[in-house]
């Protein structure tokens, strides 16, 4: 039975020379605090601080990273817990052993081995011959204590981690833990109103309906509705929110005259708006999510380019989050202009914009964010949150936005086990990209060493307004 | 005069360690038995087996990417033999030899190099002063038995050659080869319906009509047409066949009512469809061939994505394949979801999907990949057959896909000899960028050597059926 | 205080044998005479030859890569000294220098090093607390008589300096250089007609009064504008222009009929065209200028894909070139198909295309210039001109294109002073790509040395016909 090595250098240029100066950027960058500014994992998680159920639940049916390309080689989602009929966890646990190499080569893996080896102190390979000797190995570490949520968070030196929440909600959670004086850490809700911006959503007026009920204020009209909004937003920011965030199929963010947006909101509510009009209503609230962004100070996150759910029968059987969420070519130059052309200087206003398209990348974000001060670069997401595409990103960008321009790394992670490893390969990537400049002779030592502290750290904190 | 010399690290990393990891997974791979999954040879050279006319017309006028590059720097293509006036084959050798400084760098003369050497054990460089003589020397092997086309098949150790074929034609070259119990080998037909598909086509009328012999079908009505479609993929697959192959525009495929499919038939075979309505019978044309692929079990491969004959004078002066067709921006996420919401899990529907537009393969192609078990994305083809893009590839698209969902190497040849060299080339690339994960500890050695056999043999032999 | 250190290796590879390699390559092209085909330096500073006033003038306010990214980092334009109220030259200065950080990593700080260096001799590390020091030194050098224009000039080698030309304008300068018997250089202007082919612009119906009036014929016709315009080329290329430039949202270049562009040249004159209308006329345009070229020869450069001034405030207050022009995503086969079906062929006609899409590069420029013989592919360009951007562009370029249908190195440069700077790191850039081939056993190098002063002299000598 083989077992998983985690070399020290993984990551790190095989160039001799080149290595070692990563390995001196990355020493500096390794053990910095862990700033989580935007994720899943959720907050009552850390709150109720229960162990983990067991495996399968924690490192398959959780991660739709995962059960994706299980289900791309052919396994039934069904099969791996996401259907309405729920195999054995063990069942579970065997189907990712059997597919081990199914994975080679992608970040999946090695965010999961990391986390086995590193969480777990669980280092035989997963393979069929292994797996029911792994899954009661970690079995018996979830008992333990210093496996449960809010020991990892200390362990994992987490200074901040922000969640992703309903704006409708109540935020008892995160109330809850900030008034526990047993629990020392800081969590802090982010507002993603996605389904409340968007009349075309099947549920628009139950949202609304909704938001009327958490801010106590009717969402009969327009007005009540935009007053709604900036009720909860100022309730998250009581509640230590810095952020909103927004996904969206596109970037396009078009203010409409007020009358125009009442006109549609009240055609919305009464579901007689044509697409074109919940189309127009969207771009237009997006705007005035900016437009309250400067009075709030709430930095604006958006993550468009996105057709969720593109498999219907597989949306119906197994809910969102399927893993079929599927990128689409997005236009920022045009898109944003709108927005920018109003807010782009307003010195509050903070927007981090992220994308799945990186041809976007040198051709539009990088010339917007090296132009207009409110506006920085998203880390590479999703799809893109891995190696390659970290040195792709770090060498389209740098050109024209430098450094100081991207947020840093944020981890978006679903699962609490996996912040570290995520944080760790970026911080081994950014050292990689900075040795290169270095062996180049493009960039002094001294002057990358401070670099790898900031974007690790620095950046994040200062850009989410986390600091 | 100086010589080729065909390095053997060629075109693996240069940092020595690298290279040494390198070079064992190469050695790998490199000897495995050639499977050819798609090209452009035909089955006539080999049931006919008769030598080479001379060394122009193999290493020149046979190959676009020869000629095009010749002509963009001035060379007639009537120079290069493409027009109604033949001039003199050493001629032609000679404008080569003359222009071989174009080629540096390109991956046209890395084959020629190879094919020189390797299949032709001639190792001049050509240029004009050694043209003469290699011409001499090159005329004199073609007419050794060893260099005729079923000598070459054995020698390069080819398993299984797919050919390239009209849906109407009679595969009398196949069969004779199956018959034949002096060859030994494997050429099997594919079945490419692009003619047969598209009424905005000229010549659509005349090409059901040669359908309906073909068939024995009467193609007047929609569902004749339909069912010699059918007939004629059936006896492709009796006679071996085990892909069809769609060369488009664009992928999308978008299914129609079966009324306003025969309304638009019927309007098209009457010289009365408008250019919207030939595109939408094009659309649902690709969901029917996917339709028909649940039922044969014929692997979809579609090519999309080019403008054939962007220079219209050109095209009447020297016909299809005169190296101007031209690659144009490709949507795959909304293009491909009809078909998919259709066919993308069905057990045994499957598609191979190929693209000339980089963009697509982290944002749309590796992340459709990497959830429909229908979905393998096919190896980098055409202008992207080269060592630079297989890396890029490689690195856009193993994140979301692994290596797995590819389709191992295809050469997409069109002269026999230049087959192992293709092969060659793309072994070699894989290997150096196996070899770079393994030096960077991101992969254990041992299974990278699984995954270099897998993606110069085992893939493409069961992506495509053919094992 | 720390100091600047120019490695002599820099932006040459890490590994150690394909560095020595590299330094081979650079060593052959580092001393070739400069070409500046295309560039921004007015004719008049050399033809007046008068002192620089003082550092921030030429270092920071003349220089947009540098301005823009300081406003990102929230420094107002203004304290930049682009707006109406100036600040000190000191005073910008400092401000420069208190942002040092914030170009770590981009080519605008490689370029500003090198000309501290090596053109100023001055190695202080640009800092808060070396800012005045500098600022004195820098003060002390301008006031030399080596460092003004025309030493430049020769120091640095040019050979050739094209500049960028208003078709309306005198070349009084260049006309005063080319008589002068005390200056041996080589001015030319190039040909730039943006604002009179666009009826689209703010000011067309005065720019082609002023046409008229600098051609001597009358522009009230369709018939006169075009002949005004013949005349303004002929004019040019008797004053030594070989080039002419257009810089256009988009590459479409689309005829119209004669009567149909003359109506709307008509309209537009009276202001009664509508914007379809004015965009038709300018597609036709670009194709008129192309019918030109295959007369005058002039060389026609084509810089599309660009939505300027996109923040209207800024543009309001500090004008054109504030930073925030914005590349778009470009189509190239379809949009220049009417141009090349007409011309692609001619013998005369010569086109060089460049993008700020690397999307197209591999897509369609490469395959482009691959074949049609009059197209060329432009260097790197604008926010491409950097050391990542110029090896994409050889990667994507190289294998459907070879070497020799691009155009050499293009400075675009808008300071004197930042010329050699950028031709050093292209020269090192390509060094490195070839030096890579060479390493990886592709090319030998005794012909990457040919193609290495190809690539620095000799292509940009004959592509835009300056030989």
């Amino acid at each position: 039975m083989s077992r998983i090595e985690l070399h020290p250098d993984r990551l790190l240029p095989a160039e001799p020379e080149t290595r070692r100066i990563a390995g001196r950027l990355y020493h500096a960058a390794r053990h910095l605090p862990i700033v989580s500014a935007h994720g899943h994992v959720e907050a009552s998680l850390l709150a109720e601080d229960k162990p983990y159920s067991d495996p399968a639940s924690l490192f398959v049916v959780a991660d739709h990273v995962v059960t994706r390309l299980l289900h791309a080689h052919g396994v039934d989602l069904e099969r791996l817990g996401l259907g309405p009929k729920k195999p054995p966890p063990r069942e579970i646990w065997r189907t990712l052993c059997d597919h081990w190499w199914a994975f080679r080569g992608t970040p999946a893996r090695e965010w999961l081995e990391a986390e086995l080896v590193e969480v777990f102190g669980v280092s035989l390979r997963p393979a069929p011959e292994t797996a029911d000797r792994l899954y009661d190995e970690l079995s018996d570490k979830l008992l333990q204590p210093e496996l449960r949520p809010r020991a990892l968070y200390r362990r994992f030196g987490v200074e901040v981690l922000a969640t992703t929440d309903d704006p409708a909600g109540d935020l008892a959670a995160h109330i809850a833990l900030a008034a526990d004086p047993t629990f020392s850490g800081r969590v802090v809700p982010t507002f993603r109103p996605d389904r409340y911006l968007d009349p075309g959503e099947v549920g628009f007026a139950a949202g609304v309906a909704a938001l009327a009920g958490a801010a106590g204020i009717d969402t009969g009209s327009y007005e009540g509705y935009i007053a709604a909004l900036e009720q909860r937003r100022g309730f998250f920011a009581a509640c230590g929110a810095t952020s909103s965030d927004h996904g969206t199929p596109e970037a396009a963010a078009i203010p409409l005259p007020a009358a125009e947006a009442s006109r549609i909101y009240r055609a919305a509510l009464a579901g007689g708006a044509v697409p074109k009009e919940t189309a127009a209503f969207r771009r237009h609230m997006l705007c005035e999510m900016a437009r309250m962004s400067c009075d709030d100070g709430l930095v604006m996150q958006l993550h468009p380019g996105v057709l969720r759910n593109h498999h219907t029968a597989t949306w119906r059987a197994a809910g969102s989050d399927g893993g079929h969420d599927i990128p689409l070519a997005t236009e920022y130059t045009r898109s944003l202009r709108p927005l920018l052309e109003r807010y782009g200087t307003h010195p509050r206003f903070r927007i981090v914009v992220f994308t799945l398209d990186e041809s976007t990348l040198s051709r539009e974000l990088a010339p917007l964010a090296g132009f207009y001060p409110s506006l920085y670069l998203g880390a590479p997401w999703w799809f893109l949150d891995t190696p390659g595409a970290m040195r792709r990103y770090r060498t389209a960008v740098t050109d024209s936005a430098g450094f100081y321009k991207t947020s840093g790394f944020v981890d978006d992670a679903r699962v609490l086990c996996s912040i570290p490893a995520r944080h760790d390969v970026a911080r081994r990537c950014d050292a990689a990209y900075l040795a290169r400049l270095v062996a180049e002779h493009r960039l002094p030592e001294e002057e990358a060493l401070e670099v790898a502290t900031e974007l690790a750290y620095g950046l994040p904190r200062r850009v989410f307004r986390l600091a």
